[in-house]
């Protein structure tokens, strides 16, 4: 009886579907060697990755496309058809951590359908990513520590004239302690991304919950706001200046909502790319609100004029010292490297710089997890 | 100087961007009567929608595609290129509420680059809204009330193997409350889709805040599972019984972590399609365990049989009416009705049952939207 109930009810659950994705698990078993990428839909076979090898496997039903292609890291791969319609290729070796990429039909961009989407360069995109083996332990689920929670809200911004999008991690133990108070971090993603990034690409719950648990980071308040201005179906015009929304709308609600010290001691904020700069031109008018910062690949001013940067914050090298705790600035080797400019800084008097590379990896997640677990640590402490 | 800084960002960016979707809101003024849909990423001027005619307007950028079809609501919409390479084609007069529709490259179903991502039929696919006007308002965001928040949280579960994640509904007042105990709605999902369907395609934070705001539904916890047996990339193989999850592995999870009164009187399970047949699939052998229940389009039976289904839980009148306090069960009025087995429920003797249709929907999100705020207020209230 409960057979044929669900029989009967697969049969009209089918009629709704769309159109079906790629080959799936059960059709064929994965080369030796291969297991589907986390990335993946959770019925999708492939992409599959071949963990020693760091190369992909990539299969796409279209048996009437004319050409089939993966664009992965600057390198656009032609795909092969069987007779089944089922295109495939095999990557070259790929840098290891979360790539974005696109499926080629006739030449036109997509998503493929077998991968789960990650919001960036402004659409919803395919996401590949390649194991690094134990060492990158430290962003995946730990079933052996307690979890935080990240929490969706919508606040009201009277600056963006929109309710906006916020998502707030708090650690394991903030319900268990109904009288304390914690300090807060705001931590920004970049361009053509989202609010989302940094717990979905970035994995930073696990991360802060790691930390956590190791007694490596304070317990602390996250705050992962949208760095758009973004606008509802009736306007769709951007008013109003994401830095002022962040200072005026942002940080009241966030003290108004959650058990957090309100003093400049107990608040930071970081920003990866775009979302540096912003906590740049965010912190630096508003030094009495912040006391610590942090820049992911995000410190972008012209060789040679950084001391000028930003209204001359940098001048008086004394002054920003006694202010700012920690000022940590991040990048991958294989990106634009701030390198000059904090040497710079650091000849000046800037004493309270943190540089940290991220070997081998560009302007990826990679780095960024690394930069937040290399960071996070370092806030909410005095020497 | 700061727009200097800018600028030479903005190249820096648009270097990792692998290709931009169609055409942006700056690039040209929509029709007299449209508005872009709300389903739309942030930067996408189309689909746009005219909502006195209800017609959407759909724009897709594929110069070196041969044929580009917009496949909506059960009808293919051929597209037409101008000079630009962009498609254009224009729909029939939708039902209003939320659906998904999918563009076809060449024939192969992809998602639309200007829609945001909505889990359904097992992939990412684009939908679009068709504004309902006023007597939508309810799912909206409404300013002027205190909002609750939706928690995205991972716990072990012995039975999958795996992290499960689950999404939380928590009222606006729970935290101002630390001592306050609450009930639990378990609130399941349908074929296809996942534990984020209910707050991103229904609404659910919104129709929540708002009966509870008005005082119509008592404030309650409302827990979003996943109805899939998901499995990690290392192993991959379905285990263990979602049911047998949800009754052993989460519930336990939820009063551990959340303020509940743990009895059945103040435990309530509802789903969606699917959804409804897990819950169904749940409730009768737990029936220690809930004391309401609501099935949403899920309430699939052989006509005639209905007095033989779930193990005969039905056959005995006068004992489930004593131990079930509410048992809800809607439908849209243009699919597939349960009106008859209802017809034969209730003169069998069940008196519990409340059956509610939605006009002029199908098996779709505006008939579980109104489910859910039809459903909610009576719950957790004994006459």
């Amino acid at each position: 009886m409960k057979k044929l109930l669900f029989i009967s009810l697969s049969i009209l659950m089918i009629g709704y579907a769309i159109a079906q994705p790629g080959p799936r698990r059960e059709e064929e078993p994965l080369p030796e060697g291969y297991k589907p990428a986390s990335t993946n839909t959770f019925l999708a076979q492939y992409p599959a990755v071949n963990a020693a090898t760091r190369v992909a496997m990539f299969k796409v039903l279209a048996p009437t496309a004319q050409n089939v292609q993966v664009d992965l890291a600057g390198k656009k791969y032609d795909m092969v058809k069987d007779t089944s319609g089922v295109w495939t290729c095999t990557s070259d070796p790929q840098v290891v951590g979360f790539h974005y990429y696109a499926i080629l039909i006739d030449g036109v961009a997509v998503m493929d359908r077998n991968s789960e989407a990650y919001f960036g360069s402004n659409w919803e995109s395919a996401g590949i990513e390649i194991p690094e083996g134990p060492e990158g332990n430290y962003y995946l689920f730990n079933k052996d520590i307690p979890h935080g929670q990240v929490r969706s809200i919508h606040y009201w911004s009277d600056i963006n004239g929109l309710e906006r999008h916020i998502n707030v991690y708090v650690p394991a133990e903030y319900e268990a302690n109904p009288t304390k108070k914690y300090p807060v971090l705001y931590l920004v993603h970049g361009w053509g991304e989202d609010e989302n990034g940094w717990s979905v690409q970035g994995h930073m719950a696990n991360i802060m919950d790691g930390l956590i648990a190791a007694g490596k980071a304070v317990p602390m308040i996250v705050v992962m706001p949208s760095g758009d201005i973004k606008t509802n179906a009736d306007v769709r015009v951007a008013s109003g200046d994401v830095t002022d929304i962040y200072v005026q709308n942002l940080v009241p609600y966030i003290d108004k909502t959650f058990r957090t010290y309100t003093d400049r001691e107990h608040r930071a904020m970081a920003g990866l790319s775009r979302g540096g700069f912003q906590t740049c031109r965010t912190v630096f008018p508003n030094i009495d609100k912040f006391a610590w910062m942090g820049t992911f690949s995000g410190f972008f001013v012209r060789d040679g004029n950084v001391l000028d940067a930003f209204d001359g914050v940098f001048k008086d090298a004394a002054a920003f010292n006694k202010q700012m705790n920690l000022f940590f600035i991040s990048t991958g080797t294989e990106e634009r490297n701030p390198k000059e400019m904090v040497e710079t800084l650091k000849t000046h008097g800037i004493n309270n710089i943190i540089f940290h590379e991220s070997q081998g990896t560009a302007h990826e997640w990679l780095t960024w997890r690394r930069a937040l677990n290399e960071f996070a640590p370092r806030l909410f402490k005095k020497n």
